[in-house]
């Protein structure tokens, strides 16, 4: 096979991974709202009017963007490292995919920790909630790991001093999310905090894209 | 980087950003039908037929068709922002992210709406939706400031007449969204009109277009 | 405006416009599966097994069937008419958006005959389908009729004849979906079956890919 | 119609078809996941706690991981095919297509296995989820014997040994589900631990992958 019929069928199959997975992220981040409903238990609206049932349902929004920011969060990291990444093989593609299960996954974890945000089983359902995004951190880490270990899936004329950027980025992400799971089991509140703080702190600019744009 | 790397990775970053929200406005703008279905409430269906229990479920399909145009116009507006916005940065993504979290709340506004359109709640739950309404105007606002100040991420060779155009339609829909707001305090019905002839309004190819067509 | 850089602003909105409708093609076509679910009503389930229980949900799986037959075939149909499509203006995205939204609508169409397809309610859930197939086809011939008058948004080297045989193929649409309109309103099951036979009809390879691939 | 012209409008006829059945598996593959939600059921709660009325869940884990894999592997080979695959007819969308609906009809598969996964009824949710299967299966194939047959839709450029690599992988695909159906009227569990051991196996990398980078 020649080297510019190569190059091509590699930029198809990025391509076309890159579909792929933007459709799961943009399914899974629209499903999120599914659970926002309206509110129609009688006793609630009786007694609290619908602003207050409204109201009340604030552990469903405190979830919703929550979870909102992490996948959108995901989806820019995701797109950032296909900018370095060219080419795919079939072990990165499970990676991938196992990546986009979990991502499939966080509208279940939010479920739960919406519903249990509020009462006693707050710890059980931030442990599962706080979980998902481990894994999701780990997946991640395991994905460029394995693309830029001897630069195995990256493009030719990628910068090295880039490279070690995004692996710098990427070192503390697992750690992080391990201490947000590992404090869910002393206090679900705290663990939440941690988990929106994180949010927020990767959602800053000064990420990836800061060595993106060098 | 050289010049013309710079405006292959610029053209690919544009790209996933608009394949990515094209997904969550075609999940989104599907996802409003999920509310229409078969009217199983035994006694409207004993007393009025098959036939009266849908034509009674009308604030379900204006609610539908309100916000599924106004979806659709707002799909449009991105699609044409996108001819001039060439460029992309974090700041950016993340305010095109919120923009996408309102569209995917829109879903939730109207199942509040056309649940309590007819009957005393109705004024809250139009204060509601045309609240989510004027959070989207804004965003779209600032969307387009951001990119548009000092041509920060519009294409070299666009036009300083088009982005002048742009901004004068943009001026009014944050003012306009505001008054339905306002006015939902008033009148939930009066606001709600507004609405429909804003969409309506909107909907008109005397907007945007006329000054990309020019 | 240059006249290159006019044809790529074009091919810009085109390919836009088709990935959008995709988009909401692909997430219609897969939400009419949202209805079929495990049978769950204890009575059923203990008087017929589950055997017995799936089959008597056959009403759901014919309506999910002619849907999903009907919808791919829109969607063959809307990627045969952008092969000479090739502009797009304000009004016409509009169409295009109607036309969504009338596809959106199928999968309630579908559930409310899915419904009533068994029972006394037949008749109008068969008006609701039909007067909704009649509403799409309508439209398509509406969106093919503004697209090629005077070649208003066809590719400049598109063959005349070529032309005529569309116009030709989409001539009967709407009439024989009138009729099953019609029909409906005199018998439920041959109105369906009218649908049925159309659909299959449209799914031979003599349609409009015959023009197409001369 | 010129050589060039004729490629062209392949490659936009293949692009479209990709990317619509993109977006119906992205779909598919995410919508597996609603099925998965908060536990609810007061007594089960009451009994056992949050974990344990999530770990009693597992049925529906289980169920939900093997067809995220299934899905996952099948836009693979998809993905794959169309590497080779470089032009369409009107037969080859109507067998894309139908193959889609049986991918759609996954989630619903699935939600029966997970609801009589345990019970008197696993024998026949068995049957019929690995009854879907072997309809994947056996639509695969015929894409792929339609498409291959004296290289009718293939590009022009493919090795014919590549050819017969595809065809040898796909052979035994069809022959391994009907195995694990006609299990499933001995023992529901064999035929469920088949359709694991399928899915794992297809998901090494020793499958198609191995022939696509000789």
């Amino acid at each position: 096979m020649e080297a510019t019929e190569t190059a091509k069928l590699e930029a198809t199959e990025t391509a076309r991974l890159e579909a792929f997975s933007d459709g799961v992220f943009a399914v899974a981040i629209t499903l999120l709202a599914l659970d926002l409903r309206a509110p129609v238990q009688k006793d609630v609206l009786n007694a609290h009017g619908l602003a207050g049932a409204l109201a009340g349902e604030w552990p469903q929004y405190l979830a919703y963007a929550l979870s909102f920011l992490s996948i959108l969060i995901m989806w820019v990291n995701h797109h950032h490292l296909f900018i370095v990444i060219r080419r795919t093989d079939h072990f990165f593609l499970l990676l991938n995919g196992f990546l986009l299960m979990v991502i499939t996954a966080i509208p279940f974890a939010t479920n739960v920790l919406s519903v249990y945000l509020v009462g006693s089983e707050k710890q059980t359902a931030q442990v599962m909630f706080s979980g998902v995004y481990l894994l999701m951190a780990i997946t991640f880490n395991a994905m460029w790991r394995y693309a830029s270990a001897g630069k195995r899936l990256l493009g030719d004329r990628i910068d090295v001093r880039k490279v070690q950027d995004i692996t710098r980025q990427f070192r503390f992400g697992p750690i992080l999310y391990l201490a947000a799971f590992g404090l869910a089991f002393a206090s679900a509140v705290a663990s939440l905090a941690l988990c929106v703080l994180l949010a927020v702190f990767y959602a800053l600019p000064s990420s990836i894209t800061r060595a993106m744009h060098d």
